[in-house]
């Protein structure tokens, strides 16, 4: 490949010249400037920005820390940032951080060595918060709870789930399950307040025996419908903190011979887009998660230019959407 | 935050030796070292590790071009890419192509001007072919197909397609459907390659009313069985060349009072983790996503430590998975 010193050659120049034709073309003649191009044209010179980039200290890349790059609500919220991202001349450099605490902090210190520019964190975590705290690190957290420090954009988690669990107590129900993320996610403390919340509203005593700590993920869902099959005094509806573990409780109930809603009403949340193809099509929250990755990569971008954004949380709407899943309770 | 001259301040030395110890400290006094690497401690002090990548002119970034993100099969792919590069060092530059060739062509840019070091290619296109030819650019790509140049990681596409055709054949089904990913994809193409393979074999003529282009996503399924429910002479067992497709097309013929696999037997393709919780079951063809993306890291990782590999294309084992999907024909 072409280098800087043939393009200087080719156009009968200095290297310098030809360097400050590249990065500030107007302290450079219109001539000189003509026969660089000409030369690079000729040469098919392609210049070296990562070069170019050291000088004016910024790197154009924003990183995005991922607990789990196959997950598909975290994969609509990136396709969300990169949107925003390419549109703004940044790059997305992915960071699947598998929930370690190692890989937070490695991709903390990127930004703090410049070789990014900023970081969007898509799980507020107590462990990563004197990460983002650290001076000189622009950050945003996406998808937040409440009480997440710093900038963040998230869905108000404790109403949705309420209103989740008031639209079962509406039915007639008041024996009603909850799959719980994993206890120490702080979706799962907002969650879980929503659901206190609503059968506080309709008088109902929370019962321990009705809650089971699931993981988000497919497998938990069936192995809490499992359980509360067993129970003498089982659910008449269940309120899963996600779609995949709503999906999985739909089948795990299938297996014991309990038709969903006949038998129990299941909620999920997120709304994946499989919700809707599954038989019977799912209930649930639906987040508008390309939205929060848009909001989040143009919040960080206002801070990476030099602006403090005025309103540091930001909470967008969620849908509740009424699908198959539920149906009024059926008192044995 | 600190910077070189404040260490340099600090120790008592010139910004030329705290840098020289920074990036070769084997020409620095052992005096000296001790002296920046105090100075580096208590000024909390990070290098600026742009400018030192610049220096060694590798940006020890790989880019990943994904058509779709938001597409769990290569959201997997990501995952066991993301695997390989953080264990060699490299960094994970997300480009979302959008299918689009501008964007295909800014992130070969990204290589060529040494932004980083190489490429994977989620999706071989005919487009692309000629931007990942271009001298200089180290490239693989991953879940390629048949003829794909360059170096490649992938599935034996027709002979998956082949499989679960021939496997239809055998349980008595002779109308069988195909639903197609969009023409032009080169995995449509390979796929139906197969299909055919399968019909010839058994002696069942190609009937051109039984092919129906998808377009890989769920809604295309939908439409598919729309359309085999209305044919006076509807096939009994339906193959499509996604789960997605294949969960759609499950409730699309529910939704026409067709019973899967009861009335019509249906196959995906991909294994989504979805497809062993949806009811029923889903017979698919499983592709080893996550280790197709190591695969196609090592091999990136390989040319970009100047090894040449020695096998271009690999061609790794798929599964056939049977579930509840699929039943003997029914003859009516």
């Amino acid at each position: 490949m072409a280098t800087i010193r043939d393009v200087a050659k080719e156009a009968g120049l200095s290297t310098g010249t030809v360097s400050k034709a590249l990065s500030t073309p107007e302290k450079v003649s219109a001539k000189n400037r003509l026969k660089v191009e000409a030369a690079i044209k000729k040469l098919k010179y392609k210049p070296n920005l990562l070069a170019r980039r050291f000088r004016s200290s910024r790197a154009n890349t924003i990183v995005v820390m991922v607990p789990d790059i196959a997950n598909l609500f975290f994969a609509k919220l990136i396709s969300g940032i990169e949107n925003v991202a390419q549109q703004a001349g940044f790059n997305v450099l992915l960071g699947d951080t598998k929930d370690t605490f190692e890989r937070e902090e490695a991709f903390v210190r990127m930004v703090e060595t410049r070789l990014a520019d900023g970081l969007i964190n898509l799980r507020p975590s107590r462990s990563c918060e004197p990460l983002l705290a650290r001076e000189g690190v622009l950050s945003v957290t996406a998808s937040s709870c409440e009480n997440t420090p710093g900038v963040s954009v998230r869905i108000d988690n404790a109403a949705a789930a309420e209103k989740a669990v008031s639209y079962l107590v509406k039915l007639g129900h008041r024996r009603i399950g909850l799959v719980t993320g994993l206890k120490d996610n702080p979706h799962t403390a907002d969650r879980q307040k929503g659901y206190c919340q609503a059968l506080q509203a309709a008088g109902i005593e929370f019962d321990p025996a009705l809650v089971i700590e699931g993981d988000f993920n497919f497998w938990s869902g069936i192995s809490a419908a499992e359980q509360f099959s067993q129970l003498a005094d089982r659910p008449t509806a269940v309120f899963c903190m996600s779609d995949e573990m709503a999906i999985a409780a739909i089948k795990g109930f299938a297996d014991r011979g309990l038709k969903v809603p006949e038998d129990v009403s299941v909620i999920g949340f997120d709304d994946m887009e499989v919700a809707r193809y599954v038989t019977p099509t799912l209930t649930t929250i639906a987040q508008p998660a390309e939205k929060i990755g848009e909001r989040a990569a143009s919040l960080l971008i206002e801070q990476i230019n030099g602006h403090t954004p005025a309103i540091r949380e930001h909470v967008l709407p969620y849908e509740f959407i009424i699908r198959d899943s539920v149906g009024p309770v059926n008192r044995m």
